[in-house]
């Protein structure tokens, strides 16, 4: 078990990140350039395995095993009334996935990908962040490490979701406690609240800003107060596998809500994080230009449990594939000079 | 053999398109309203659920058999000076499909699809449109009849592409002749041409449009006279699968053009093709526009050799892996009721 001790000690750790082996991504560059095409002309997909390359740390990077991790987790502000679907679809949801039912049951069979549920203390849900911080030090550490703990060393990517009902207005907080702009910038419908619903939301939101106003100046302590158990355990596990050698491969809105605070701890720290997707909630094509990251698909996507995600692994495959597979034009006698 | 034995006879086969099955595409959306997930979450998913229903006339569609063809030609153009590879590089290329060192061959492989490869008289360039009609309405055809052929009626999918130096600026005049706007609208630099040679690929496209104006209003007489043979493959391809109840995706720039003489003939020819990406050349994102088609991916790929297309076919997969696995809120026991 890894364990934080403390919030500094947790800060410590998310401010000393490996860099990546960028001799690993010149290597698959150099042979990038020799394969039968036109150069560049596999676009996102070259730039995929030299990305692979550098954070595996291996000139010929691999896909043998790829776990998907969704983590669940109950949240305190559903009491406000902010989302469309009662909170005991948290539990009946996490059952789906035991049973094989649900879209990442499916999503990660057809990537060839393994799906590991975690249900962080579905019995005990985060405080109601409106009147008090959603989780004190201590139970965000246990979520940061429980996430920490997921990441296998022996995986070779690993994609990130979560279930929660409630999550979309912790990581709308988050987002807005980041980055600015309040509840109007960053809430979205969720998993489909209605138009009241979205203005009762937005000012939950607000309220939880003024009421943490006092440690917004902190990444690690806005997740604490805003998050919730299943966001830290993503930021955990962001944070494990870049420490491990492992790219990621985050979800939609709230995934990347969860992860964001290490990027606002230390520039870079998601360089090993690859945005599968642009959700259709609200906020996740703002959040991902903050945090500069490209995504892969625009699918109008927003079901969250790392669909996004899984989705984006057969591309990743694909581009793998092509560069591992595909002949020189030394070898295949192909002329690769202007005509 | 399907043989059409003359213009007359294909136009009369193009206005005559079956409509596809509304009745499975609606089979479809009640079933999918009823999956453990918030309504329409799966975004495009779900639309392309029902779009293979619809088009290939089954409740519950399947891609057991998914074919991949390619079509090569040589184009006389390429005298002109329009392409950055010596046309020599086709039949190379061919070669290279034969033994599996090109990026189709793994992209295909990582789809599970069949690869299947019709070379087109590599030894026959089409005449340079600059000058003459590309083909005949005898040469044409028989490119028409090599694609229609091509399509199994046992395929669930079809996803269609070529190879041929020189066939980005047929794809162009083609796509000017249909939509207007000159060289300078549709040219783009194929495997990589620098600007001299872009400029003089626009003139060569304004010269194809005034030798050849006296037939810019019949589409098909379009694709004989600034096409190629490989084209009209594409286009016998797109026509066959749509007769047989297949449905197809397209991949780039040149296939798009090659299908679109079908569009100008009659509304919603295209129905039945997806779009699988929009790609790095120049005018294939206004192409896909004209043609009111959407496209799945934006990768900034442009190869051809139905690469984007085969890409595509993990995310059709992972759509109806959903559909069809997925558990109802019935079965699963969760809410599906507002909270």
């Amino acid at each position: 078990m890894t364990s934080f001790s403390s919030l500094a000690d947790l800060r410590a750790a998310c401010l000393g990140l490996p860099a990546g082996n960028a001799r690993a991504e010149d290597a698959v560059a150099v042979r990038e350039a020799q394969l039968t095409k036109p150069p560049k002309s596999l676009g996102r997909l070259e730039a995929i395995v030299g990305w692979l390359a550098r954070w595996q740390g291996r000139t010929r990077p691999r896909l043998d095993r790829v776990d998907v991790l969704v983590f669940a987790g109950n949240h305190g502000v559903t009491a406000q009334g902010v989302s469309a679907f009662p909170a005991e679809v948290t539990v009946q949801m996490v059952a789906n996935f035991s049973a094989g039912g649900a879209a990442i049951n499916q999503l990660a069979r057809a990537a060839g990908a393994n799906l590991k549920v975690a249900a962080l203390e579905l019995g005990r849900p985060t405080a109601d962040f409106t009147t008090a911080p959603a989780m004190d030090a201590a139970s965000f550490l246990a979520g940061v490490a429980t996430g920490h703990d997921a990441v296998s060393p022996d995986a070779d990517l690993v994609c990130l979701g979560e279930m929660g009902i409630g999550n979309t207005t912790a990581a709308a907080a988050i987002a807005a406690a980041l980055f600015g702009g309040g509840g109007s910038r960053w809430a979205g419908r969720g998993t489909g609240i209605d138009d009241d619903g979205l203005a009762r939301k937005q000012q939950v939101i607000d309220a939880a800003l003024a009421r943490h106003a006092a440690v917004l100046g902190d990444p690690l302590a806005i997740a604490a107060a805003l998050g919730g158990r299943e966001l830290a355990a993503i930021l955990g596990a962001t944070l494990a596998a870049r420490r491990r050698g492992i790219p990621v491969v985050l979800d939609g809105f709230v995934c990347t809500a969860a992860a964001a605070p290490l990027a606002r701890l230390a520039d870079g720290a998601l360089d090993h994080c690859l945005a599968a997707h642009v959700s259709a909630e609200a906020g996740h094509r703002a959040l991902l230009q903050e945090l500069h990251l490209d995504p892969l698909l625009d699918l109008g996507m927003r079901l969250g449990e790392a669909s996004g995600a899984a989705l984006a692994v057969p591309l990743l495959r694909a581009a793998l594939a092509c560069h591992l597979g595909m002949a020189t034009f030394a070898e295949a006698g192909v002329s690769d000079k202007p005509g």
